[in-house]
This record gives C-alpha cells, structure tokens and sequence, in this order.
C-alpha cells in the first residue's frame, strides 16, 4: 500500500493546504491510505466538527489528535458519531472516544491506525504509552486482520519517539512523531521492518513560532511577559510527513520518504 | 564562506565518522569553517581533552558543547587551555571557559561561534538565552568584525529553537539547534537572512535511542525500572549537520543544506 | 522589632480574613511590621488595585506577589503607583515594579521587603535567584540602613527554599517561602540568625485544594480531564505565616513562631 | 487505635532518632501501631536490609518507600522475603514487592497500609495514582477487614497531595503526604473523618537541605555547577510525623495532631 501520514494541521494556513492541494496529490502519488493529525486545525488549539468533515472530505482516511484533543468542546461529542476520529489511547480515564480503529482501505484492505501520548515533558501526566501500545499491538498482529499499522506517537522527547519506534518494531507498519511541529530528518526502516520518522513536522507556516504568529511568543521569550493571545501565522503552509509503501502480506514497510510540500521548505516527495 | 556544523558526536561511532571522513568532505566540499558539538563524544558524556584535540585535527575549527559540557571533569581545566572549544554562555556563574569567540578562517576572516542554553524543559534551570546572546550580537555586528556569526542554541523544544532563530535573525549567519540528537528537516533562510534549522542532529548511530544503544532505555521505558548504564551504540554513525554559504560582505546566508553522510539515513550533501 | 509575615491571601476568604482579623491582632500581639503576600487575593489569580487598598488599609505595611503578579492586568500601572507593593525581584526582563523596597516601620526604623522567584519546578523559566538576592542583600548589610530584612522566597521545592535559608543566613532577619499554600512545620533560627520557615501557606479555606474549590481539582485528577474554572474555596479561612521578634541592633531573630489563626487548622499564635 | 507515621528516615542520623528513641515513644505514648517511610534512610538514597531489620525492630510495623525505593539493588530481593514493606502501588510495572498489606496491629486488629507515588513535579512519570488507590480502597471497605487504613502519598505537589486527601475522605482513617522532607502544619480531620497533612516531614537534621549536608546543594544552587556527592546531614534528626487516633468500629479519626520530637524543631507530641 501507499501510505501518506500528515503532521499536526495549524489553523487556516495548514486547513487551506490539506483542502487545497490533498485530493491532488493523492491522485498523483496514488495513495491508498491517507491519515491527518488535526489536534491544531482549529485557531491551533482543538478541532471542530466543521473542520474535522473539511479535512475527511479533502482526502483524509483517518484524523489523529492529541494532548489538544478536546481543546474545541464540541469534539467531546462529536468524536462519538464520527468513527474515523481517534484520540490518544491514554489521554484520561474519562475520554470520549477510541484510540486505535481498524480503518477500510482501497481494495477491501484494513488499516489500523492508533495514538498514543508520550509522558516524557508534556504538560499533563498521562498514563504509560508503552503497555498501552503494546496491549493493541498483541490484540493485533500486523498481517492478520490489519494489512498494515500506523501508530502516532504524540509526544516532545526525541529519546521516547525513538524508544516507541524500536517498540513497535516488526509489529508496525509505521510508527511516527507528532506534537513538535517540526518535521524530523531521520526516516528510515528500522531493523524489524517498520518504517520510522521522529516527528511528522506540522502543515502550517514554517515563518513562525511551531506555527504560531512569531510575535507574541518572541514577545514572550524575550520579555518573559506575554500580551496576548497565540494565533495561527498565515502564511502559505508546507504540508509534512511521511510517506511509506508496504508489503500488503507481512504489513511491513518497503520504502520510506520524508514529504514536505509547499510553503517554504525545500520540497521532498515519494 | 562555505561553512559545516555538525550535531552532537556520540561516543566512538560518532567519534570515528569525524576522524576518518571530515577530512575529506571539507576537501571535497571546500569548507573554510566547521563547527563540531563535542558535548557527548566521550562515551556520551563530556568531552575529555584527548577526545577534543581528535576532533579538532579532524578539521573542526571550532568545538561547542552544551549541558554536559563538564561530564568530564578535566573540561573544567582543558577549555581555559584551548580556546577553540566554547561552553554555553549562561552555562552557569561558575563556569570556566568562554560562550563566544571569534575565530580565525581560511584568508584572514572571521567567524564568531557562541552557544546559548535553552530554558524550556532541560534538567537545570538556565538563565535566560536571549538577552545572553543579544548581549553578544549587539557588540559584534554582522559584517563588521565577523565576516559571518554562528549561533548554537542547545535546547529541547522547537518552539524555543523557532524563536531564537526569529531574535537572530538578521543578526546571525546561521541559528542552529542542537541536543535532540536528531536531524530536523526544515533548513530554511529566514526573511532577515539568517539560515536555520531547529536541530542539527548527532552524529551518531540511529540505530539507537538517540545515539544510546536501545537496551537500556528501552527496559527503562517498557519496566519502568533501570538495570544497568547508557552507553553509546555502536553502529555506523551518520554525521548530520548543516551547510551554509555566506556572502563575506554582509555575512547573510545565501544557501542552506541540511547535511546526511553514511549510516542509516538517506544520504544530503551540500 | 514585632514581625509578622501571612502568606499568599486566597480570593474572597482570605481577604476577608485579613480585613476583619489583621486590625485586632496587629494591637493584639504589638506589630511593628506587616507583610502579606497578595498574589492571590482577586479571585485566586493576581491582585487588583481595589484588594491591594483593602489589604493595605486592614493593616499590611508591605504586600509581595509571586508568579501571578500581573494575572490582573491593572496591577502592571499600579505597581508603578503604590510603592508599598513588590514584585519578585526576577519576574522578568520587561517587568515594570520594583523587587525590594527600604519601607518605614514605627519610630523611624527601617524594614528592607524583598521577594525573589525560584527556578525549580515552576511553570515558567526564571533567572537564578542566588545571585539576584545576593546583589540586594550586599547592598543592604543587616543592621546597616535596615533595622530588619525579609526575604519572601516564591517557590515550589523545598530544596531550594531551604537552601536560600542558608545562602541569606546572617544576612536576613527572615527568609520564608510562599507559592505552596500549604504552612510547613518547621519554623527555627538558623545558625547565623535568620529566622526561616520553608513555607508561609496560605490565608485560605483549608478544606480546599490549595485554596480552590475542590470540585473542578478533583474532577482533573480523577478523570484526567476538567470541566470548568478554578474558582476559590469559600469556607472560613485560616490566616497562616510566621512571626518573628528581631534585635535592632544586629537585625537578627530571637524569636520564631509558625503562625494559624481561625478556621480549620489548629491555632498557633505568637 | 492510637497510630503514628514518621516521614523519610536520613540516613545515619534519621536512623539513629528512630533506634534510640521510637522504642521509648512507642511506650510512652501507648502507639498501637507505627509506619515509618524508609526510602532515604541508607545513605539518603535507598534502604538495604540490615537498615530496613534495624526500623523494624526499633518499633516500625510496616516500612513505605518511595521513587527511592530501589536505590539499593539489594531492596529489589528483599522486599519479596520482607513483607512489611511496601512500595508504592504505582511505582513500575516490573517492580517486585507490593504497594499495600493488611497488617496485624495489637489485639488482633488489622490496619491496612498502602503507597502510591504522585505524577506532578516528579523526576520520572508514574501512571494515576488516583485510580490505583480507589481499587485498593473499594476492595477494602474502611472498618471492615481493616479497622485502620493509612495512605502514604509519596509525591511534591501540594496541590495533588490535598486532591488525594479529598479523593480518599471517608475511606481512609489517615492521608498523609511524604517526599519533599518538611512537615506541613496542616493537620485537620477532613469532613468525611480522614485525618490528613500534606507531608510528613522527615526523620533528619533540619539544619541541611532537605536532610542533606547543606555545602553540596548549595554550590549547586549558587554556582550551577556540582563539585561532588550529596551526603546526609549528621546533625541531630528530629523525628516527624503524624498522629492519630481512630474508631476501630469505623475506622475514621478522632483526633490528629502533628508530631515533631528532638532536634531543631519545636517539640509537638500526641
Ligand atoms: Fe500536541
Ligand atoms: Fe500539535
Ligand atoms: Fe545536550
Ligand atoms: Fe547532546
Ligand atoms: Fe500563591
Ligand atoms: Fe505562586
Ligand atoms: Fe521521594
Ligand atoms: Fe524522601
């Protein structure tokens, strides 16, 4: 299969490239399965119903979340009735929600897709990553129900990506970082097989703070006071990711590309 | 000036990748100046002196370290020695050595190299980077004593990395991250003219957990308990880096390449 | 001299229980000084210019503040009106205010006020709070110009607090810390003189989570995620800090009491 | 029954206080029953055997330990022939031993004690002690099996410590906080009849930096660099804690106070 897993979307630059410019490169690639992280799409805090349907209908098969699952209430909700959104596997207790979800793919093919959070510097405490990885991983080994499996790892601490990685090793397809909005220059197929990147990087405007408006958070950094609010910067966004092609037999990866497409980064493709 | 800074060299692997091929990449590629951040070269913590001459007749000019600068007590006294080798500015009231230097290069110029500690989730507390290198880029203008200026911000989130670029820009040559230990592909000119790339990487195994042989960390993640030392894998190590040329008159980038050699990652050269 | 420091003042309890009580016991145990940390006083979050009068009139000679400082926007123009409040002395860079101030007790003597912030676990980076207090306290030798020193130390570890005990032991008639909201037991004259309890805690309702409503804390703990604002607890509050008796002379303690007074906890009184 | 829990034990010195003086207080105050946390009593780092024989022979019916609690290898081993001591419910899913026991108390009385670590502040992450404790404690209804039941919460924040208070009122005869090494004064029978106090204190000379010798930390602090280990204090330790006395039909308080014996620190007895 072809694979494209997209970083963290930030606000109406990173909406516009996915609506903007998706449908044609999954046409153009030839993608077979497509999986959007959208914890930031809405004013880089949260994701809407109305912004979670714009960026499904643009071409994704599956949103991923975050530590900003809920930032929008309505997403409390709205998670419920909307299969194809999943939230961290451990964000709390009391979530709404699933964490892993055996998607449908071209072809009869299913896909499994999950989350999990990192608890390595995150502002909240959340629960281990590694059993609860583990526990869906064992439910479903890669080859069997699932043709391949994509795991999220949201998390800021490059050691506990990288640890996650050789984790999931041969019982992956993909693992991949997201949350620091920076995309990571290490693609590459681990030794067990699966493909691995330590950060998806963000679709969003790269002139920036992680995709916010540069003033207030310099502000911030330099004066160690704040004025306002954070927002969204608006320049033309750079979508980023991974790209991955796999043996629909063992679910393993055979090819890896770091994606970055448009805005201000050097363009990088299949 | 076409200039090289390499990332955190990791123990031996790390050590061995410098040693035997910088001397030909900086033929190859015509450097006139390179940078090399020392802090983990020995054994993954510290730099000892023998292990910094290594480096330095390697062909780094110039060797930055970090938040392990003084792993290796004999640092404390060797870097007063050797003033090829910088600490952080605000590594701390009592350090010994310099946060800054302006170097010689290949026909009489100049380059100031300086490193500044991040604040935002290191161990200890630092004091505040920006007004520390503000201080040391206002008394040295780009273009004047220094045909180009080279900034290390050694810290762990983007978001801070992202916005000491934005504070330089203009000011400096290059703003480059280091102490993720891995690569991160957004290599960019910012508008004012200065290149910059969160992070530089290491130089080391990525077969590993952040140039660490896996089994250790891995055991800690999984169990939650530790049973014996980190120590670096030793694997192949890629050296990972950034590329730059300057324009001698104004100091500005005018080209920017994240750099890849050898190991597991695909392969970026200038 | 006869001095009692309260610490941080919690919403509508607390400073209720500083304007009905600290009158009556200011004539009750013949005080020369008052000092009160107000950081909280509006609401849980910051302090505005209303309360800061209110607290003023019942009775405090000094108000301190903490990391919430300027939670209430107005504080950041009537700092600059009413000398007799302080900010931490390493709030920030751009912090408008003042971080001690020489104020005016009875017959003419003179009480140097000093807050400082520290680094260890709070949300925020802060410069190194050694050196700040360093500088005020040379500057100001204890039975020079001030008949009394007081250090309000803002933070969370109480490592460091007990450390910056020791680091102005001689020099300061009293270090105390505040942040927490939580009194600790262990009030005494160190070796060199200076009266020091870790933490003042808060004048607060104690059947609380750290002076807030209880609900909305315990919901986030439980379940992982919250549902509403922090709002302060209103049950009858206890007034809680430290009172010592100095030499005017020398400046140093001969006398230290952990101080609670009126509702749930057990009375503790000069 | 009449029950007393002494926080951390320091090294030489905590251990001391506690061989020499627990027997005389076990007597002299009619204690039915004695916890005392062990985790820093060798060395200030761990507990080995003959230190763990030596509490437990001076009085201690059943020792807790903490995020030290296998600092000594040798506690991995022996906590499995040990059974009177535990470790905190949530340390590690590898940990050997376990976080709770029903232990004999005079008169055939049972008391059921158990630990469990906090997230907030911590140096490594731990998974919700929230809902670890609520099965221990819905699988042993207060006054049944267990005619006392006693919660360590070993952790720094004061705002989760007060949370765990509220969350085990009414289930619990006793709540009480231990790891940051200096008593709060803020013993109350909370509504639900749960006596609490949000830290124990430690068993140590308070003449120190939480128990250590005060030279090392304080380099760290003033300088930010270390020069060497840290080392108990060896001062004269005073023994802290928390008293209470409890309904053996219900299992609630009856009346608290906070304890400190010896040393520098104010005597408070039962
Ligand atoms: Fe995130
Ligand atoms: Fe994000
Ligand atoms: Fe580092
Ligand atoms: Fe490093
Ligand atoms: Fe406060
Ligand atoms: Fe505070
Ligand atoms: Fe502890
Ligand atoms: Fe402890």
């Amino acid at each position: 299969m072809k694979i494209l897993f997209l970083g963290d979307v930030m606000g109406r630059a990173g909406r516009a490239a996915i609506t903007e410019r998706l449908p044609k490169l999954r046409a153009d690639w030839g993608l077979d399965f497509v999986v959007v992280n959208g914890e930031n799409a809405t004013s880089g805090a949260g994701l809407t119903a109305a912004h979670a349907k714009a960026l499904l209908e643009a071409g994704a098969d599956c949103l991923t979340l975050g530590d900003h699952a809920f930032d929008q209430k309505e997403m409390l909700s709205f998670i419920e009735q909307e299969p194809r959104i999943l939230r961290p596997l451990n964000f709390a207790k009391g979530a709404p929600g699933k964490g892993y979800r055996l998607c449908s793919a071209a072809g009869g093919r299913k896909v499994l897709v999950t989350q999990v959070l990192g608890q390595v510097f995150m502002k909240r405490p959340f629960d281990d990553p590694f059993s609860a990885i583990d526990l869906v991983l064992k439910a479903h080994p890669l080859g069997g129900q699932a043709q391949a499996i994509l795991v999220d790892m949201h998390c800021e601490a490059t050691s506990e990506k990288m640890a996650m990685g050789h984790w999931c090793d041969g019982r992956a397809s993909m693992v991949v970082g997201t949350h620091t909005h920076v995309p990571t220059g290490d693609a590459q197929i681990l030794p067990g097989g699966t493909a691995f990147q330590s950060d998806a990087g963000m679709c969003g405007d790269y002139n920036s703070v992680i995709g916010m408006d540069k003033a207030e958070p310099l502000r911030r950094f330099i004066t160690g006071m704040g004025k306002g609010r954070f927002t969204p910067a608006g320049g033309e966004a750079t979508l980023s990711g991974l790209y991955i092609e796999t043996d629909d037999r063992t679910g393993k990866a055979t090819r890896v590309r770091m994606i970055r497409e448009g805005g201000r980064l050097e363009a990088a493709a299949p």
